[in-house]
């Protein structure tokens, strides 16, 4: 009953919802999964000298916000409640299909560009058992970055205490930054995430090279459904970033356009080692089936060297537990009562069992262990 | 009987039925499947205020529509009428080679872009049992829109009843806006066909873990068959719509061209989950090869385990069933005749038997399920 | 005997036949091949009002039909007339290096542009058992076509209808539209050969998901070597197309060149067929390759079950086929003169085989066609 | 003793033999091997009424040559003078890098545009057993070809017969026509061993069609090696020579640029064979691999059917081969005094073979190639 | 114990060492990995007539050595001195970004322009057991280039001794040409690995092809991690040289660049080296996998023959064990008092068994090796 579960939490990464936008249906539509979590809107403005956080209730008040600090970072986790969802992109001048996509959470990352506003959507790092990409949908405004996630719970904290603190240079600088912050910590968030993989797949391989189990092809489908969710999360956001670090946006300025392109940098990395761990479940699969083989040949060589010398032999005991009349005929088993029939017929089993084992042990089925175990 | 006509039913979405056009007749010429359904055509004139909905029994009558209405959109059902579409043609201006490709109902999706008009071939989702994608040929005028269909019933009625009802702004936009729209709902219809082939991958997937039967291969061929027919139906209709959406044709406006760059961009997602289906499923025959394997190596263990415990221990049972006779010899099996013969022999027997298992169990080839289990 | 020879002509497409140019030759020789046949030359030459059709044997005469009509095409019908090609050559101003691949017939098709002319090389659909693609080359000049052939017998018959019974509008155009009705008619003939094919992969399906037999392998290789030989023939040619549809020669024009992206584009949908072909050949060989599995597997149940049932019971009738003698003490065999020793012993096999098949059954390898029956 | 060495003679094509010119040490270093022959240099000087051909001993004597002769060819057989080697480089003001790379013989195919000269690097096809490349250095200056071989012996015999014979008119042509000459020679001497290679595979498909012998994988082992070989000696060429024959370098005339676009047409040529010979290479390795696997399936079906109809009838046998005491009881073993025993128990066993053989026909375990014979 | 150690080691050069940045941090922090060796900071500065060469202590001498000599080579072997690292970068005006790659030193190869210096990643050839390769970031700037190194030891020993020694020309050129010395260096220390793998790789494929043990996989999966090892060190070098040799940085001179080009070739080498043995590995394990299927078709072959020839034998010696009365009816077991019955019954057994020897040896069963033996 648990196994069903366990497999189609497994497969998550890769499953589509059911996209609740209706074919047919204009484009631009806000369609809120009903299931989804309540919206809560928390506000950080801050210049240099200035810092309000709060949560913001009333979408009203955002506008004095604006115009009383340089950067305002609005982060919404949760996408249930389609009039505040409406009302912010309303405010924000956010464009209507962008809005769509932040609903229909599975969006490959990619960057629109519209005309007062970048939106990028990118996929947070698959972290507890579901391994689920939870997707981050970035805004970035001249003053503002908007950032909507599914759930509460993110890998922002840092960022955020960099702010409070005012550790670093974050509240000297424009929104750029802000949004090249949490974007770099969204993307670094991948590195533990491989960093288990890489782990995992070493204990796999130690266990095919030691003793493999007949779980190993289930573990390493799991790893390649993993890796190709990350991969999935990775590819497009490589082309997503590279756009952005070309010369076309105003709202990037030249010294962010440096520090995303260290970011676009590290998404190459983890592709990289994406790319490589794929390769790695390939061949870890490739010396399963030849191990598996091998197994079945060291079945198959026992049967075959046991049953084929003791078939013969039992063939001979056969012959003589005959019940032909000696007394009939003096052609019908001599033998049987010759003084030396007994030792003799042992001796022509002996014999035969010897022979086979010869020939066994030129053909190498004998002691291959032995014999290659010198050459590691 | 019933079998093969489901195999070929399956298949159909690669199969190339025979081209009408005979090699070496003039490029442009209209041949008619005989067996097509008849066309019907229907008419849809409307403009911010004014909405008429008829079906068009006389193509003379599209004139004054064009005239009287900002947009027109023509339906067409069924290919079987020649001379009607003979006249359509004429009547829009639509390009001879075009028109050509609209009865071969089995082109490749592809744009074509001509003086007056653009021509978009797209393939519906494939619905019902036959897993057939049906040809859908958009013309694009200044004014108008024209679509071919092979057959009656398609996608299209939301975006009909947003023009009947007037809701949304389709009835205020141009027609570009509206071929966007039928676009659209045909590239999101997609998605559910999808989502359901996920759904039968993962029960696939569970019943490989849990008890793979025979019937796997041929499942997951049917699998790559139909994701063969989506990728073959969306990878051009990529390229298609790249072409579209870039400056080129003054008959797409700006505003159309983001929609439809959004458009693009479902397709591209449609895309990326058909490759990691394929993958998916390349990896699921693997992991059924090797669960066959590993029965193989299971049932080749009990055979092996069984045969050669007994086949010696019946070899020694054997022996002593053999007739010589004691009473010429004192060599000729005296066992027979010892007081302790009997127990003397099934010792032996015993012992055998014991130090075979005990061999086995030293290779690992009892109780592999215990062993492992614990390992999960 | 019949079947080398079989097996050489199925390679035919992928043979190299000896290039008849020497290795250091100088470029542009022609090297005919002594075993070519004959070469035929007939002209068409034609304008709206006249037409003439006849064979050429005084390459001299060629002149004057230049002169008095708009189009002349010369086709040459076999390569084996070194003078005759020379002259024609000549006489027309046909390049050296392009004259040379003529007659080396297993050119890849490509395109190559000289001053006052073009040079297209195509391959003609494959028919007839030995699957050989024969070589066409395409000459276009600013008024003549000239076209060279392997062989008589091609499929340009309706083209030569539509200029002798002028239907069409070929009559009235100029010599590009006539090399597009050629060339399409050549591409349009791979469409059969495709339909075959895919007949053919149907067939092959059906019988391996119903009763595969030891042919299947050899089947599939033959289709896989067509396959790469269609691949071949298409994939430059769709190169070489393209380039001729772009704007780079004065000698095709406008009109023409929307014709021929209509004939590129259906190279296209061949090559598109063609890879669809060789991924079903190759997931076909996948699902053969596992029923292959699956029959070992049933063999190897219906082996293990039998065996391991009966070789348990035969031992224990070969215990009491022993012939201790119970004379000598009440331990050898009591059990033989037991009054229900018989009965016993049977009862104990009934048991032994009772409980193995109880042992099988829950392993699951008796009945699996019924219980995997269910599922499908 | 024989075998080893065969294998490593086989793989050369792949080794790297060891790099002379030590990591670190400057570039531009000519490391010369001790082992290579010793460097003759010949010179072919012409004009269209002149040509002069000797050895060259002392380099000063080429200016001379230079001055006097429109083209001057200087050919070097053998790598072993390093003295020799710079003077040369030296009097015609070979770049230092270049000379680095002459004497380094596992270059890969490339091409190097110095100040006043072209270096182009080509590998010559494998003749002989050992299959190895050698490396062919080609300089082309304003007046002169110089090339370095590894070895006496090449495939420039005709190009210097056609010199010496003032055949053609090469005589009268300049440096460039020279170079081309000689290229062309190169390639063109690949497709013979292209053909040979052909040939040998539709041996091996014969063979695996027929009676695929344990050698199978050996020697398609070997035949891939050697295609992975030619297509490293032919691939980076292609680069090499596009890049020549784009408008680059002033010292190759339109002329001959024209030439060697037909040159890069035949390696194109080639690399298209050598592809589609990798391809085959790996769809008979399937093919093998299936009928091993079929080959087991039908020694496996004769072992089971003769061994489970025999273990049954054998057990039968050995229960009435029981020595219980029919004089103890009514119940031990009455069969074997009744009158129609023995028949009634040989009854028992055909029924039972009987069965088995009913069953294994209803499985199609008998006789599957007359059946499926009649299907092919 | 020591298995899965070795184990580790061995998978090293993929393993991704946990990042010291944490995720969130701000871009551009150094984080030292405690464990990493002691900075060590030695100076050559040199002009074509002065040398210096000593230990760095203090960062501020530098200066005075930048002023005074052409060319200056900063060199740190050891990254655990985070103090000694951030003096550097901030005396030389090293970007921030660079310095945090710097001490990660698990970057991927790659090329940084920055205002005034340049900045790239190699990693060096992997020596030693553990197959890791170290980082290596080379700084460029106008007078002077700066080096880091993870640990002490590498190849740049004849670089120095060139600067000693003033062998070469190195002393009199500026520091493009040191730059380019070191990045040469390293890339050539790549080839010796490159050979000493392919000698290996020689090794199994003779070992493979004579007697093939069951640790191939384990060594073939060894070299495809370390083949994939070094082409995640070569591919991103390759393009980082190419950018580098492009004219976009002024601190690259020509003569400089065209050296680097050779350079960026020898990447493009190597790369093709690898990719070639990343294709053998793939084809010896094919080649292993036929060859142990190969073996498990003798084995079977052997038992089938052996146990179908005596199976029967022994049920016919079976049959004439049974202990049917023959004086209860003449229908019982005659045969056992026939005056020839033992005779005959031998016979019998003669005959099965050369029947089944007959039918074997026309299925090919018996003396495979020597059949074949002949055609190789």
């Amino acid at each position: 009953m648990a196994r069903p579960k366990k497999t189609r939490r497994r497969r998550t990464s890769l499953i589509i919802p059911h996209r609740r936008t209706l074919p047919g249906a204009p484009a631009g539509t806000i369609a809120v999964d009903p299931s989804a979590p309540k919206s809560v809107v928390t506000v950080m403005a801050f210049g240099p000298d200035d810092f309000v956080e709060r949560q913001l209730d009333d979408v009203g008040t955002l506008k004095g916000l604006l115009v009383s600090h340089p950067v305002v970072w609005v982060n919404v986790d949760g996408l249930g409640d389609a009039a505040m969802l409406t009302a912010l992109g309303e405010a924000l001048g956010l464009h209507a299909l962008a809005m769509e996509d932040v609903v229909n959470v599975h969006q490959r990352p990619k960057l629109e560009e519209y005309e007062d506003h970048v939106y990028l959507v990118l996929r947070m790092a698959p972290w507890g058992e579901a391994q689920t990409t939870e997707q981050l949908s970035v805004f970035l405004g001249n003053k503002w970055v908007v950032t909507f996630q599914e759930e509460a719970g993110d890998c922002f904290d840092p960022v955020r205490e960099r702010v409070r603190r005012a550790r670093g240079k974050l509240r000297h600088l424009s929104a750029d930054h802000l949004a090249h912050a949490l974007i770099d910590a969204a993307i670094d968030d991948y590195f533990p995430v491989l960093e288990k993989l890489s782990d995992e797949l070493d204990t796999i391989e130690e266990e095919i090279l030691q003793r493999p189990t007949r779980h190993v092809p289930e573990r390493l489908l799991e790893k390649r459904h993993r890796l190709l969710g990350l991969k999935r999360a990775l590819w497009p956001l490589r082309d997503a970033l590279a756009v952005l670090t070309r010369d076309e946006t105003a709202l990037v300025g030249d010294e962010a356009r440096v520090y995303l392109r260290d970011c676009a940098d590290h998404v190459v990395q983890l592709l990289d080692m994406v790319e490589s761990y794929r390769e790695i479940v390939g061949s870890l699969m490739d010396v399963y089936l030849s191990s598996v083989s091998r197994t079945m040949n060291e079945i198959m060589k026992v049967l075959t060297v046991i049953a084929t010398i003791f078939i013969p032999l039992t063939f001979i005991a056969g012959i003589y537990g005959m019940n032909f009349d000696p007394d009939r005929s003096p052609l019908n088993m001599p033998e049987l009562r010759w003084a030396y029939g007994y030792p003799f017929s042992l001796g022509v089993m002996l014999a035969t069992a010897l022979g086979l084992l010869y020939y066994f042990r030129r053909k190498g089925w004998l002691g291959e262990q032995k014999a290659s175990g010198g050459q590691e």
